[in-house]
């Protein structure tokens, strides 16, 4: 999508081959400055401290990665050993789990002074296949909107809770797809931006909406239910970290109680997501691994101080004790619709199957 | 309650009997300071402001305001004037009116040079009387923390969001004078306490709870819906700025979302307020007023600067459009009882008139 009139990618391979360039997230939406991965453990850094983030985004880096050390040793063990550091930085996006399985079996068969060349084509790949993909939910997702727009007059209300966009992605991102696929084909749009705390990734939201000009107000996360109780959101969409078998979702934390909020009020609940991210192995939500963070990000919050510099503040009282689970899931019963790359169904077993009929085999 | 083991209230009058102390909650939790009120005008900003807050203290303070008011000008034109004015500061909280309403008439009879004097005595009573009120509401809560304790081991842990604690009335709290019962009584507790955007009270909560030795863990406003859900939560309790006669809660943006989680998860919930809190006059939810206040609090934030000053940073992209409700309705259908100074009862017309059988001749 754009930056200020240019088109942009969250993760691009650099003119050498042997490094890849990333936006570093955890500078936004305060300061836009770009860092280059040059090893694996680059790799797993920006992904563990969030410099990259969003399921679908994270996937892409881990097989930049995984490129990145086999080119400086392409050994078995050390493809053995760079999965499992990288597999092993954040523990919630089933994404992660499944580019680096992508990436080891393309090049474990491989002698293994073919191997870096080839998952380094086959990050790029992937990168592309992406962008393909993200681009299908957007369709998909504009589907959705029009047929809820059509029933009201004014411009369509969204709510969408955490970043599910661009830069969750390499590009058009997966809740956010449909948003600017409405906003490029005329239809009038308003996005509502949970803030998304502890770590305000509404911000980012409300960054990349602005870059693209979608008309957007940032809102408390504890507004969402009130909103859709005065009739002012039509339509919730999020994205997904892990979608379970039965439907059960695991998006950032918080998702369930708009979920709630909007099965309460009637405003219908869409999840955007890769098809990559139903985790077919998982029965249902109770199985999802849920990430604890820092407690740190609850008490302090970073923000651009009075001199323009970016600092953090601590807002609660010194030695708080604070918990910071990442994720929570909600039950596919509060879920009306699941965006993919491949249409959009039920949450539910059967929904699934009805979107990934080769699994039914499985 | 306690400040570092010294008995302290959130407001009392000053020795010269013309002014009024009370602490300025806007520097909390990162600095204890007072002011003093010395006009009406003074105690109208510290309204607005929200140097003092919550229902209960909000309408103690208005009532001091009268008489500051009357002390400097005890005409009718006067009275009139100043009660629109400290009238106008909030417009959720229903003790604020009523705090009014019971002054004026109080005082309204009088001779003009008795006003100022008796509007005193009125403030200093109606103090006390919240004093004695908020620590029956105590009570009564503490049964039924001890009733939901008994059916199962380990610390009770409990869910409030925002701050009705000490500091949100002249002293005990609304949501949390069962909590500090419990606590004194041997009981073992645990609050979880929601940092409630974008004020953040939760950190006063967190403060206060602190100062008299509470154990309490602070998480984002998203994370309580999944405490539920993992069961880590027994009881939520809440304070309210304004009840409808149908038990409709008006209460901190966000606590219906946390109403639904509680119906959801199957864990009680209960609003802890003074019998004032009602508004007989309100039919039900839809009549309450909802502030809308500035949207400079969701787009910046105060904390502890590196130095070690408190400062304001800028959380969202320079000129992002924000919301900020203040409030929001909890429907009666997701409260699970009451508990006021009166006893508890459940959150519906015949619950309310149980509790206050005086209204059902009105």
């Amino acid at each position: 999508m754009n930056i200020a009139g240019v088109a942009t990618r969250t993760i691009a391979p650099e003119p050498d081959g042997r490094s890849v360039r990333v936006i570093d997230q955890t500078l936004l939406p305060h300061r836009l400055a770009t860092i280059v991965l040059r090893s694996a453990d680059d790799a797993a850094r920006a992904i563990r401290t969030m410099q990259v983030r969003g399921a679908p985004l994270i996937g892409a880096t881990a097989a930049y990665g995984l490129a990145l050390a086999l080119a400086a040793d392409p050994s078995d063990a050390n493809l053995t050993g760079a999965c499992a550091r990288l597999l092993a930085t954040r523990p919630t996006a089933v994404n992660l789990r499944w580019a680096l399985d992508a990436a080891r079996g393309a090049v474990a068969p491989l002698a293994p002074r073919d191997r870096a060349a080839a998952a380094f084509r086959h990050a790029v790949a992937r990168s592309e296949a992406d962008v393909t993909t993200n681009s299908a939910i957007g369709d998909h997702g504009l589907a959705v909107l029009r047929r809820i727009a059509k029933a009201k007059t004014g411009p369509l209300n969204v709510l969408t809770h955490c970043n599910a966009g661009w830069l969750a992605c390499v590009d058009w991102g997966t809740a956010l797809a449909p948003i600017y696929k409405a906003h490029d084909a005329g239809l009038a749009v308003h996005v509502w931006v949970d803030e998304t705390r502890p770590r305000n990734q509404g911000t980012l939201t409300a960054w990349e909406l602005g870059q693209h000009g979608v008309p957007h107000t940032l809102v408390a996360d504890n507004a969402g239910g009130h909103l859709m109780r005065q009739g002012r959101i039509d339509v919730c969409i999020v994205g997904a970290d892990r979608v379970a078998a039965n439907g059960d979702v695991a998006n950032k934390i918080g998702t369930y109680l708009k979920a709630l909020a909007a099965k309460d009020t009637g405003v219908p609940f869409y999840v955007a997501l890769p098809s990559s991210t139903i985790d077919w192995t998982c029965p249902d939500g109770a199985a999802i691994p849920i990430e604890e963070r820092d407690a740190a990000e609850v008490t302090h919050m970073t923000g651009v101080g009075p001199g323009g510099a970016v600092v953090a503040v601590r807002i609660a009282p010194e030695g708080t004790a604070a918990a910071n689970p990442a994720f929570d899931v909600t039950p596919a019963r509060l879920v009306g619709g699941l965006v993919t790359e491949r249409g959009v169904g039920p949450a539910s077993r059967e929904g699934l199957l009805g979107l990934c009929p080769e699994r039914r085999a499985a």
